[in-house]
């Protein structure tokens, strides 16, 4: 019996709601697999800072350095500005424990309504490889001139070889490992002067070692538009930070709903722990009525399996997902029907 | 009889091929309201580049500067890369002639095949409303270390106070002005942590204004997905450089077609020649076939009238737009016709 030892932090609003299910799922598969799990609850939330000023405590980090992987619901409410409680807690995270790829799989389910017209299950299944530790998102910058009609606010992003480099190589090897071995590129070179051109040549840099691997490169405003337009056309897609943010929303809206939808921060050396979550956020419009989906946070506990190697673990999660979407019997609201949280969730347990 | 004098920039790929139909309709539509043309034509292109080493003479802005607006096909082509193309022509244009409202239309008409399932004409209809000369796109910025493998890349966004403000003033107005009165921000103030956040109390500032118009915020990744999810629900929303480009082409492209969308730079004070484009680039994979859908062109053509306070040639315009599309006999590719770049030119004015 492998034990393994996992940080919780559910967060805000949806967030304490979907966790303890993805907790139970995985407890579920675990089992049939001989894998056990010592949950660690982390309370950091909106709340803790309203009690203390902080998101998490100075000595967080410290804290979570020690897990083999970190469950993470939600962070954000009304009452405490966004660049705050993210700036204090989620961000943070990613980047001392140098998660580098955020990893966000975009899939078309049977048994899930696709808001495009015509597309069959099968035809939706891609990647979407993020950049998760510079670029657009920085703290970098300021405002001058504050508080007078002259105020000017500098904003930095920040590009790095090796940040670039290392991102596009886990872009390419996943390309180079699945059969389409197709590779697109999110650019805006056209208009954004310094950092997107010099994204777009490494790029041309990186694809010389990968000449299996078709690569095509798309300005965000035409790709964007070509994931409603033509999605099949998709295996990997790569993007900084700030784009890769914007197409791992769109492109599972894209297949239904976004509450699906899981996000693996991974650090690939495995020097730190990896971090998973649901791409949805907190919610705050439909928390505490038991009506959001788990499934987004029950993907990205398998995906999690996975990154700890346990793929029989992630197998079982994911057959008993398919299989209770294909049903139908148990959606929740945003894919059209009925059920609660928890009826989802065990419905899906009652299938591992 | 009125005589306008517009300067013509068809500039390259399907730019080309687009404008004289752009032309050609604002001619007979001009015509029924007593209004002449003068078109002036510039040959700056990608083309020029090649043979002079520069987009645009030296003193092109001063001969735009004359004109009533500027009237251009689309710039960019393989050979010359997007940031010396765009940079060398459109950008500046857009800033020497402080064009600092970018206001894009989307719209999906009656014939027109939705690639969002059951929507019908009507459903979507609204503005975005994108701030034209300053934030993402920006040359300021650089890179150090060039070359090795310690690259660092700075990319600065510059947001000021004026700049911001009236970009939002514009979108609020036009907000007030509709019936739904229905204001949607775009930001991205939990990951963006200086420029976004300003962006968000700004538009709190400029709310107090206006308090008939409803207000609300999502985050662009979000915010994205929900133009995928509930278009019917947006109004007039307002964006940043980046955020209104990528809103802009995403809209569109929900409504069936990005090539029928305009772009109108446009400088409310009227100090300067404001400039009419299609919202669809050059199209190099489809140039010269005669395919390019011209409608788009058209479309800004009409816009450039309402601005040189022509309403009656703009509405001649949009109510031919409407019967061609809604007759789908004379649709080009991209709409699921057969029709070339001429037929559907010549069907529209038909209709006139
Ligand atoms: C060509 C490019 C620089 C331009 C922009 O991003 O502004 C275009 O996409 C547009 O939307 O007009
Ligand atoms: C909450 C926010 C800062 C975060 C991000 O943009 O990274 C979220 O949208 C996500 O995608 O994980």
């Amino acid at each position: 019996m492998k034990k393994l030892r996992i940080a919780v932090i559910p967060g805000d609003g949806i967030g304490k709601e979907v966790i303890p299910e993805g907790i139970q799922a995985l407890e579920v598969a675990g089992r049939k697999h001989s894998v056990e799990f010592e949950w660690t609850y982390f309370d950091w939330s909106c709340e803790t800072y309203h009690q203390t000023g902080r998101m998490m405590p100075e000595d967080g980090i410290e804290q979570l350095r020690q897990f083999d992987a970190i469950y993470l619901g939600a962070v954000g409410f009304p009452g405490v500005p966004d660049h705050i409680s993210l700036w204090g807690l989620l961000l943070p995270i990613r980047r001392a424990f140098d998660q580098y790829v955020n990893l966000r799989p975009v899939r078309l389910f049977d048994g899930v309504p696709c808001p495009l017209a015509g597309k069959q299950p099968g035809d939706i299944d891609f990647y979407v490889v993020r950049e998760n530790v510079e670029g657009e998102y920085s703290s970098i910058g300021g405002i001058q001139y504050e508080g007078t009609e002259h105020e000017v606010v500098c904003q930095q992003s920040l590009f790095t070889r090796r940040g670039t480099d290392r991102i596009l190589k886990y872009a390419f090897d996943l390309a180079q490992s699945r059969e389409a071995k197709h590779l697109s590129s999110a650019t805006k070179s056209n208009g954004i002067y310094h950092s997107m051109p010099y994204w777009d040549n490494r790029v041309l840099e990186m694809a010389k070692h990968y000449p299996e691997v078709k690569v095509d490169h798309f300005h965000i405003d035409i790709l964007t538009a070509n994931f409603v337009r033509m999605p099949e056309h998709f295996d990997v897609v790569v993007g900084s930070n700030l784009f890769g943010d914007i197409l791992s929303d769109l492109g599972p809206a894209c297949t239904g709903t976004i509450a699906i939808a899981p996000s693996a921060n991974i650090n690939p050396e495995k020097t730190y722990p990896s971090m998973f979550e649901p791409v949805h956020g907190s919610a705050p419009d439909i928390a505490g009525q038991n009506i959001a989906n788990p499934l987004g946070t029950i993907w990205a506990g398998a995906m999690m399996m996975q990154h700890l190697g346990f793929p029989a673990v992630h197998d079982a999660l994911m057959q008993a997902m398919e299989t209770v979407l294909k049903e139908k019997q148990h959606l929740t609201r945003d894919m059209g029907g009925v059920a609660s949280t928890q009826e989802l969730g065990a419905a899906l347990i009652r299938h591992i």
